[in-house]
């Protein structure tokens, strides 16, 4: 008559959900590395060093200068000043305060994004290959996909044409420029015609910003130079090397400030206080020198992995303009790119993260590589790559 | 043909929910001292002393000691053994670290499980009065609620016989002891007698138990002395006073531990990591004493509260067992606790926490009280107050 719980019985469908197998490699190698076993990290998804020096200090004199509690809502009023003036001077737009909203990381801007505009049963329509928790945090949220594959015809980003040629329009397009896994930027004229799409066709524009600052000299621009209805997601975790510090913001339209703040108060209260107030320092221009200097070392890693990898037989990749990645086709070495990245942190020491997190479809023939580490060991990894390949 | 995007028309019907009264409030008084103009805060659902001296060094260490990059999704192994150790010794049961995950804050911990655990479209039974966020966090999840209307009958929380008069078992029972806003705490026979009931009729038990430690002399017990399949939610925020800092956990069932971890893999990747980190100093035993200092200092102007505000006519409340708050009947005096409340900062510049935040039917005549302040604060307040309505 009644039914006695079983625990298992207890999971809910739609909270089942892909692991994040990179996460779960960067915890193998922290595991393998405390048991003295070296390991080369080319699957990071983060920068390899720490939030800049005068975020520290500001941090230091935060602990001993505040109470830490509760910051507003919607943020700290000092950091939402910070992040407007910043996002008005890089790109020539008009962005007030009361336009930025601080999350928890990106993460909890996209939740919060996600929530304010899409209902049960919308679909979002995003490239793959794409940053897998979109499609997870969508899943869980009752949101479908509609996938936008995209190859090397259109540098691994999706097209205005791609949106026109969908059988309807979806309720949102979520756009990531610079790109993960791919690293590649969309070109001005391009976002500008999605902007132009999504205004005419009533759909939310959505734009993932989190790798700005990260060019290796192409130009970004933020969707709200196209459009005052686009979103727009940043975060201190990836340009401001402040990973585990979980900052983030939205710049938001007049019209979705309210909602946010309202879902905000309910399903975090508010971004962490310490990481807010010393995240201020970050836009610092001590803090930009030091930020900057993290560039140039990728990019010098970048070159080191684009000169190496066709001199092993993997000449076929997503040539990053920007970002934290490389997105590398290993068709020739494997049909199983999980099972093969678990062999080479074996064999060789080497962690790579394995595609089937970014593209469900044809994932498993691709890997993702960190441009975060130092361009010796890239170096070093692509050498033993090789000799394990006999290559 | 197309139509044009309305930036308002981008608003979702789910992400539109109450807003947090409480936390306006509060901005409101930081505001209005920060202006000059004395207030005396009683709305605050934060403790007003920051985080444990040794909990402040822990973290100035971290920040010299630690690049604070994602830590595990699931939390800093350290933390969680130190949490599942404290919860096994202060209620006599075995947690192990692999059944505790580590949340941004309980805030993140109650999406994570009500995402684990309910689909679109089930119910939730839980407290009418309540805390506001679990209505609003259901509601944009698409989850219904069921409310368990709690009086002086009942202590202000619900019981085993309500469940069993429901006309069907929801799919989740949520309980909260130390109760908020009541303070009041369930008998452990009655918790034990609702974890039956839901272990019975296949129902998740969700026992937040982020007010635990704040007692005034009746015992606590955790729900999962009772029961394998309950979900315990806890925090940093209360008993340990580091609110800002957005650190909590969930225990949990065996089997529901991969699917929050999945889950929390893309909507959070991992709590802020220097709070986990330096978190893990506030279970040490200086830390202990300097926070039971704190406890003693809540039980005095709850004190203070109970003997003045029967002087003033406001005798109908529930009497706090623990946690931070009072629970008052204002109906002898105002229909509407929100303008009321309003005009109280305006008037006599003493802060409170309008009522219908935690209570959508019968808050309007019920406002909270905060016990975190100094007693003399809280007697100035009531003196105030009884003066205001000539009284």
């Amino acid at each position: 008559m009644t039914k006695q719980t079983d625990a298992r019985t207890l999971i809910a469908g739609r909270g089942v959900v892909e692991p994040f197998r990179v996460m779960k490699m960067l915890d193998l190698v922290h595991r393998r590395r405390a048991a003295g076993q070296e390991t080369i990290m080319l699957c990071a998804g983060q920068p390899s060093t720490g939030a800049p020096e005068a975020v520290l200090s500001a941090a230091e004199t935060a602990l001993r200068d505040s109470p830490l509690g509760y910051t507003e809502v919607v943020g700290d009023r000092g950091l939402r000043e910070i992040v407007a003036h910043w996002h008005s001077r890089t790109y020539g737009v008009e962005t007030g305060p009361d336009n930025v909203v601080i999350t928890t990381g990106s993460s909890g801007g996209f939740v919060a994004a996600f929530l304010a505009t899409l209902e049960i049963g919308d679909t979002v329509a995003l490239a793959r290959p794409g940053y897998p928790a979109y499609r997870n945090i969508l899943k869980s949220l009752g949101v479908g996909v509609v996938d936008l594959p995209c190859g090397a015809e259109t540098n691994f980003q999706p097209t205005a044409a791609m949106l026109e040629a969908l059988p309807e329009p979806p309720k949102a397009v979520l756009v990531t420029s610079p790109g993960n896994p791919s690293g590649t930027i969309i070109d001005p004229g391009e976002i500008e015609k999605i902007a132009q799409w999504c205004d005419a066709h009533g759909a939310v524009l959505i734009s993932d910003e989190d790798y700005h600052g990260l060019s290796f000299g192409k130009p970004t621009v933020t969707a709200r130079q196209f459009s005052d209805n686009a979103i727009v997601v940043g975060t201190l975790s990836k340009y401001f090397s402040m990973t585990g510090w979980r900052v983030g913001w939205l710049i938001l339209p007049d019209a979705l400030v309210e909602t946010v703040e309202n879902l905000q108060a309910s399903h975090s209260l508010c971004a962490p206080a310490i990481s807010q107030i010393a995240g201020r320092a970050a836009f610092s221009p001590e803090a930009t020198e030091e930020l900057d200097g993290h560039l140039e070392r990728y990019r010098e890693t970048r070159r080191v992995l684009l000169d190496a990898l066709p001199g092993i037989g993997l000449d076929t990749f997503a040539e990053p303009d920007g970002g934290l990645y490389l997105w590398v086709d290993v068709s020739s070495v494997t049909e199983d790119s999980e099972a093969w990245a678990s062999e080479l942190v074996d064999a060789i020491g080497v962690a790579l993260a394995p595609g089937v997190d970014f593209d469900p479809v044809d994932g498993h023939s691709w890997v993702r590589l960190s441009l975060c580490g130092p361009a010796e060991e890239a170096a070093e990894a692509v050498r033993r790559l090789g000799q394990y390949l006999g290559r």
